[in-house]
Formats: C-alpha cells, structure tokens, sequence
C-alpha cells in the first residue's frame, strides 16, 4: 500500500495525474461498436467515414421549370414545344430534343442533351395546361446560363471523400450527410461501462428512514454524472458497512465494468468496509489536500482501475468533477469542460493548505460568482443551487471581493 | 388560402412569429408527467419541488471521532472513559454521559448530551484498542468549540423548503438532492411528440438506389434535431408523390402527435403532393424572403399544428433552426439558443431581397467565421462541415471580410 494517510497530503494534481493515467488506456485503444444511424445521435465516430458513392448521385435539376438546351433560350421570348414531363424520383432516363423543352422537377435527373434549367418562374404555358402538357407549348421569358440550376453529379462529394472525420459526436447535420450517402450504421466509439457502488451502513434506498439512517443520493449522483460523461452505468449496487457484503457487490461489478467508481468507506474510522477490502487489493488509499473530497484511493483490481471517493454526497460530486469527468469523457471522445476565471462578488475564507471547493452560483452574464451555499460536503441541497464550483488555491486564507477565481462549470 | 406564393415574400421574422404564435398553446399550458427519479436526468420539472423532511433528518457528526460534551474538553489535554461506539446506521439513541466520550463516526447520530465532536486526528486511543474499545481511555489533545463539527438537523434544507425550482432542467446535483430529501418521482413536462413525414417518389431509405433515386436524409435529421430539442418522435414515415399515400400518413401521424413537421412537396412545381393535401385543409402556403428555405407552409389541421419545410436537405434542416429549434425548446422548458455576432474572415456575396444562410465554419476561438460550403441547398455534405448558419441580412449584396455578421449555432 503506498499512500500512508499521515504522510503529507497529496495535491489535487498530482492525484488528479493519478486518475488520469490510470484511464489513459481506455482513452487510447477505445472500444468500437457498430451502430444503425437512428441510434448515432451524440454518439462519437471512432474513425472517419467516407462516402461510397458521388453526391449528388446523378446530374439533377436544382429547380421546378423547364429542361432546356441554353443555345435554344440565348433570344428570348421564345416558345418551345414541351415534350414531356420529368417528375422527381423519374427512373428511366430522358433525352431532350433540339429545340423542345422538357418539364422538370427539383431533384429529378436532368436530360441527356439538356444543359440549362429555366425556373418556372420565367416561364409560361401559352398551350396546354399544368395537369395536361399533350401538345403544349411554353413560352421561355429570360435567358439562362449554360449549367445554371442544374446539379452536377458529385458536386457535394464525390466518392471516396471524408463525409464525417473521426472523433466527432455526430449532430443532425452529420446523420444527413451519412444517410443522403446511403450509411446505414457508423462505427463509434463504445461506451465505457462504469460500475457504481455506494457504501454505508446508514443508507436506504426507499421507504422511511428509521433512527440515523439516510437516503443515498450518491447512486443517482454518480449514474447521472457517468451519463453525461458519455459513458454507462454497467451496474449500480449498495452494500452495508460488512466487508464481505461490499466483496460480493465489487466481485459483480468487475465482471462487467470498464471501471469502477465507489463512494464513502475510506477515511480513516472504524467500518471502512471500501478501505478494508481495496487495501489488501493493492488500494493506494491517500489523502488529498483538498476540501471537500480529502480521503481518495485508487486500485486496480482484475485488471479494472477502481476510483474510491468519499461518501458525504458533496465530496461525491465534487471528487467526480475534479479528477474522473475529464478522462471518462477523454475515453468517450468528449472535449474537456476546462476550469475558466471569473470574477468573485464577495469576500471568501479558505482553509490554509487545502485546496477548497466551493460551491458557486454565476450571475446572468456568467462573469462573476457568489458562493451558494456554506462549505460542509453534507450541503447536499446547497450543492444543487449551485452553477459551479469555486477552485479556492491551497495557500489562500481570504480572497476580496473582485478577486480573479477559477470556477469549474457543473 | 392566405398567403398566395406569388404575393410578395414574406420575411424571415415575420414567419418566425407566426410559427412561434401556433406553438404558444403547447409552450405556455405544457404537458406533464411524472418520472422516477432514475429516469429524470435531463429532463425540465414542472413545478418546483419541495422537501417534505429536513435535511440533514437528524443531528449528525462531520467527522469520524469522539462525541464529547465541549465543557469537558475545554482543558487538554484530557483522558475520557469510552463508553461506547456510534457508527453510522446506528439506529438506537444513545447518550453521552458527562465526563465520557463516545466513539462516533461520520453521518452517525450525534448522541444526547454531547455538543461537540473532535475529530480523531485529535485524539489517541491510551487504553484499549480500535477494535475493542471495552475499558478504552481516549486523549483529547485539542479543545474544540460547542457546536463543531456537529452537523444540525436541518441545517442544509428545512422541511417545506424549495429543494429544486420550477422549469429547472435536471442535472446531477438535482437529482442528488431530491434523492437525499426522499424524492422518488419528479414531475417534469412531458416531452411534445413530434410526427416527421418526408415526402417525395425520388427517395429510397435503404438498398440501392435506382435511377433518379436518392436516400432520404431529412428524416433522419428532423428526428435527430427534434430530439435535441427536449422533443419526442411520434412518428417517422415517407410517402411517395400520390396525394392519397401522404393523407395515409398525416392522418396517422395526427392520432399520435401534438405537432408534425414535413419537409419537402410545398413549392411551386406540379406533383406537390404536401401543398395539394394541406390546401383543401386551409394551409398558410407561403414564400418566405430567405435562401435556403423559402417555400414555407403552416397549417392547424385536427387542433394539431403542421410545418411544411421544402424538401432540400439543407432547406429542411435551416427551416428547423430558424423556426423551429427555440419555439420548441421554450415548449420543453429549455432556454433558446440566441444568435450571436462574430466577424467574417472572408468576402460573400449575398442575394439582394433575400435573407440568407450560408454554412459556416468558426475558428478555433470561435470569434470569426468563414463560410463552408457553396450557397446552393442539396450540399448536405457540406453543412456537415458547418458549425453554424452565417445570417446575411436580406438588403446585402456583398460583405467585406472583417464585417460583423450573425451566427447560428447548429
């Protein structure tokens, strides 16, 4: 076990470089998985895709008119004899005869002899109507471009282009793109299974807490915030402060987790059923100088890297922000969600030598912030009016009011 | 009829209001639902959510120490007799005899008689052993103050209290807080369950295409973009250019929906099979001043409102963000996506008497822009590259690089 308690306190960087080499595998061989476009929202391609075919597929009218030869509208007014009607999805190919036009749609394929389309706003049938074009006759008003309206094939992408780079969450836009080119399932980069487990004696899940017992907000916690990290929840469990209960939850988890995240158990009490299971697993238990969020470990058991957090429910949050939220949305593809400065509203104390959290609401204009709530980590519903937390330095006692301060976005 | 094609173009804004007026009853009266509170992550309440217990529930220790009263720690150091041991999830009251101390870790009940908890790393065990404190003596080496470290009952939130707003959209601090209060449900709005029908003979959804086909893209991108949006897909169908198939699906996309976008079929050309259906059903048919997206249609049929987008893909997918994404995030609770100015990078040309959208790319600071692909609406390749609409006002011909210009986020 490395890592003894009453060494001196670890910073939140050299832990936080902990945690983040230990993800650093699964951020660089990610799984894959293969799924159907209509499940690809969000998700993050793992390599490009290029398109198999030309877009557009074949040459095609960008407009409703006429399709015509532009030697034949060079002087206009003129009149054509309309020939015959090409309506979108139109599947036998059409030549245009010198000197006629033909009807067309938007989209449908433009005529073999065919180079210029005449929107049917500058046109008008002196013989024949819309519904009946036998014999008719349309009169051309204005002069078009050789090629103008008209699509060339491949003039979006052609075949073998990049339609979607690799590493890019997929948006509506991009599910466009794969489907106008006929992609049916996109390779993305598998979520990471994150088991959860919440320790504690005094936890309840439903029903009315008896004497000295609490609801576990931790689970859900920790579910949602794995969730928005772009990863899983492969199984979430409690166990009681029984050390072979909490075995029987772990054994599960590894069996199906990517990794593992647990909360309370590790400080330095009595019934530290994580501590007293992890350590002979190879736990380094350690604590950091920080507040709330001091007693962390990590081990790697099996093969599965396992993040030991402490259980009062804001050093739970707090502990996921600061070390796992970026390298879990590393390994998912995910940019980072970077600390940035602002401004601070009111005078704060902190504590000499720990890096402290707090909790922070932004105003309107998101450039300045005011502490929430009191510092204690069992400010759980003070922890929920909160934008942000406030990176108070290790070695601050007071900052002013105006002070520059980090705040880490939730 | 109003809104005969051939009147003079209606703007942009005009539009936008029209559409925002028919989606005020749905935005103003929402829907609701109730949702287990594993199901809520995301999602907006309905109404603010208020605890019906204090929280903490009852007076509980900080730290894992001894419970002490303070006026026998006020000299140190001091020996005590420990009389016994609290752990959390003890669920008998104990009681501090005078001149004793109790073992007590974090989250247990702070017993009767004690004010004060001092905090392990205060005190050494003299006499006895962690693992059996039968006749153990504790040294308290450090005098605390009556109150520390001693967490009230109801110190975080006071039964009654507001624990999380109305229209707050449920992150996991939120979730974590009305899990420690006992929440199992939330009433949140329900999602709007929005139809999406595409329209036109030319498009295949799978398989290859034959001549003149072309897979249809704006599906999936309207399912995708009304997802984004807190909305829900009720229905997703395609039918060919034959009136009597697009009755067929609008009329049973109307038993399932509250509101129904279609795209494709409301232009000027014959075979247009959406304006064919939805005239007889009093349709607004319009053209709006804007490239892409200028044919626009809205009608109420059933109570239930209808959006008839023009079928380019890009047109489709410009015609959301312009007029559908924020009516139908305000629906959802969910703050609109505002446009904003950033500077051009390089010279564009517009078309004068039109409000255009081009594809835009941002750089890396995301305070300037460049456009990303031609102007013309079949390239959905390459809006797959954009990252936001550039807004070029509709009396512009040409702007200089170095101009300000409105950005859309896609």
């Amino acid at each position: 076990m490395t890592g003894d308690p009453s060494a001196r306190p670890r910073s939140v960087e050299e832990h936080a470089a902990l945690v983040a080499r230990m993800l650093e595998p699964l951020s660089e061989e990610p799984a894959e998985e293969s799924v159907p476009l209509d499940h690809a929202l969000g998700r993050v391609t793992a390599e490009e895709v290029r398109s198999q075919v030309d877009l557009p597929l074949f040459r095609n009218s960008q407009m409703d008119g006429y399709a015509v030869r532009s030697a034949d509208v060079h002087e206009v007014p003129v009149a054509l004899e309309v020939t015959g009607d090409i309506p979108a999805g139109h599947t036998t190919p059409v030549s245009l005869v010198a000197g006629t036009a033909l009807r067309i749609m938007t989209g449908a394929p433009v005529p073999t002899g065919a180079d210029t389309i005449v929107p049917v706003e500058d046109t008008e049938l002196v013989l024949g109507r819309d519904d009946d074009l036998s014999g008719a006759i349309v009169e051309i008003r204005r002069s078009r471009r050789r090629g103008e309206y008209v699509r060339e094939r491949g003039s979006d992408v052609r075949r073998g282009d990049v339609l979607v780079p690799a590493r890019t969450r997929l948006a509506p836009r991009h599910l466009a793109a794969l489907a106008a080119a006929g992609v049916e399932s996109v390779t993305v980069r598998a979520r990471l299974r994150v088991g959860i487990l919440t320790s504690g004696t005094e936890l309840i899940a439903t029903g009315t807490p008896g004497f000295g017992q609490v609801y576990d907000a931790n689970g859900i916690a920790l579910a949602a915030l794995v969730q928005e990290a772009g990863a899983t929840v492969s199984v979430r469990a409690s166990s009681d402060d029984d050390p072979a209960a909490f075995e029987r939850i772990l054994d599960d988890a590894l069996r199906t987790s990517d990794l593992i995240i647990t909360s309370g158990g590790i400080s330095r009490g009595a019934y530290e059923v994580v501590r007293e299971v992890l350590h002979p697993r190879g736990a380094d238990v350690t604590t950091v100088a920080m507040q709330p969020g001091g007693p962390q470990a990590t081990a790697v058991v099996g093969g599965v890297p396992v993040f030991a957090f402490p259980g009062n429910p804001v050093s739970t949050q707090v502990s996921f922000v600061v070390f796992l939220r970026d390298p879990l949305r590393a390994a998912a593809g995910l940019p980072g969600i970077p600390p940035r400065e602002v401004t601070l509203r009111e005078p704060v104390r902190s504590i000499p030598g720990r890096r402290q959290f707090l909790r922070g609401v932004l105003d309107g204009a998101g450039a300045a912030v005011s502490p929430a709530s009191g510092p204690s980590s069992h400010l759980v519903a003070g922890m929920a009016k909160a934008d942000v937390l406030i990176d108070l330095p290790e070695e601050a006692e007071t900052l002013e009011a105006g002070s520059p301060v980090t705040v880490w976005t939730l």
